[in-house]
């Protein structure tokens, strides 16, 4: 493929209750010379760049949807790159790619050796591992864990007995409404002397970040990560 | 432990060849109110301090260095929180505590039961998976591979082999000088189907991001990597 120097651009977009003011001034000067987005979501796409003051106007900006059909969502990209014009690629909130939609048009962008080129922005997940305190050098992300209760249970039991990655960080991700039910999982599957991370409303003013043992969890009113979106982190102690 | 409503703030750096763009307003007022920091390396934090404009003269900010002692360390950090003030933890570039020191002074701190309050900045190795194309919904980090041969080589072998994490994006760091050594082993020991991604030069202007299957890397001249600080990513296609 001839790409006549254009690339696609992966653009953080905000999370929620957050600002757009992470994105440096470099980024934002790309950002705004881009006319074709490809997007997880449109509206909150518009209101991104509704943010950053994008000088064209709206409805002169091409908006595509990420659909669950990478290689057609690819000939969109491949035909605006072939006009030597650039395309940026935008989750709905947080980085593209990255526990979020995008990476497949980015694995294809890479097969037709077009240029990738990233920005900077805000990640939950790392985040939280820092908040935590735990091991920083070497750890998995599972994303969601499996959300029955009986595989969450066997999924956990797993994870503690492997002997494969015996002092990595663990990081997961939950949907607020399961807090709950996925505490109490962990308190009664996982060893009282793990250590357990919980971090919610990152990158707001109303951030908490609070690592225990599960013992010590387990005397502890946790009711304020009801219904927050919240990042688990847990080890061995 | 009683500390007056005091934190410790974790405050990124920038990375090489990068600025504090990143860094929010509000992330910079709370780093110019803090006038205590327990650091990785001191003249790289004095650096930053100046490039943030810190208004107190940078003669009377105490700056403490991170040592392998950390209960010493907390020592000092508590002493000062308790005396209602704030502490700022700086490692020498990117995130504290995230493949860089700092973390085993926030473990404590939680123990204590000490606020932990985390500042958002750009992190190389999400960032080198934003880029790769590859699963971003799961992944694991191993920080450093051996550096021995023979060790690497069984390394890898064993993480191809393993089907607990069977579609899990695998990333790992690498010191320059030995990037070439690096992509011959994995050549000769990682299937030609598999993707492998380098990144380089991240968060500047000569960032590049490559990613082909091993078989293409083979009869691709990938000198442009030599020496350059670099994120690895393999996974199986």
């Amino acid at each position: 493929m001839e790409t006549k120097n254009s690339a696609l651009h992966l653009i953080p977009v905000p999370l929620t209750g957050s600002t757009t003011s992470y994105l440096s001034t470099e980024s934002i000067e790309t950002a705004h010379k881009i006319t074709h987005f490809i997007v997880e979501n449109a509206k909150s796409a518009r209101l991104f760049l509704k943010s950053i003051n994008h000088p064209t106007p709206l409805q002169s900006i091409e908006i595509e949807i990420i659909t669950d059909k990478p290689k057609e969502n690819w000939q969109w990209v491949k035909s605006i790159l072939e006009k030597g014009l650039d395309v940026g690629i935008l989750s709905e909130a947080g980085l593209p790619a990255v526990a979020d939609p995008g990476n497949e048009i980015v694995k294809i962008a890479h097969q037709n050796l077009c240029k990738v080129i990233t920005h900077s922005g805000p990640n939950s997940m790392i985040t939280a591992l820092m908040a935590s305190g735990m091991n920083g050098q070497q750890f998995i992300f599972h994303g969601y864990l499996p959300a029955k209760k009986e595989q969450l249970r066997e999924k956990l039991i797993q994870i503690v007995k492997s002997h494969n990655y015996p002092n990595f960080t663990h990081i997961f991700m939950e949907t607020p409404y399961r807090n709950k039910q996925v505490m109490e999982i962990i308190f009664n599957n996982v060893p009282n002397s793990y250590l357990l991370s919980i971090s919610a409303n990152l990158h707001t003013k109303d951030e908490i970040n609070y690592c225990k043992t599960i013992a010590q969890w387990k005397v502890f009113d946790s009711s304020i990560f009801l219904d927050a979106p919240a990042i688990f982190c847990f080890t061995k102690n």
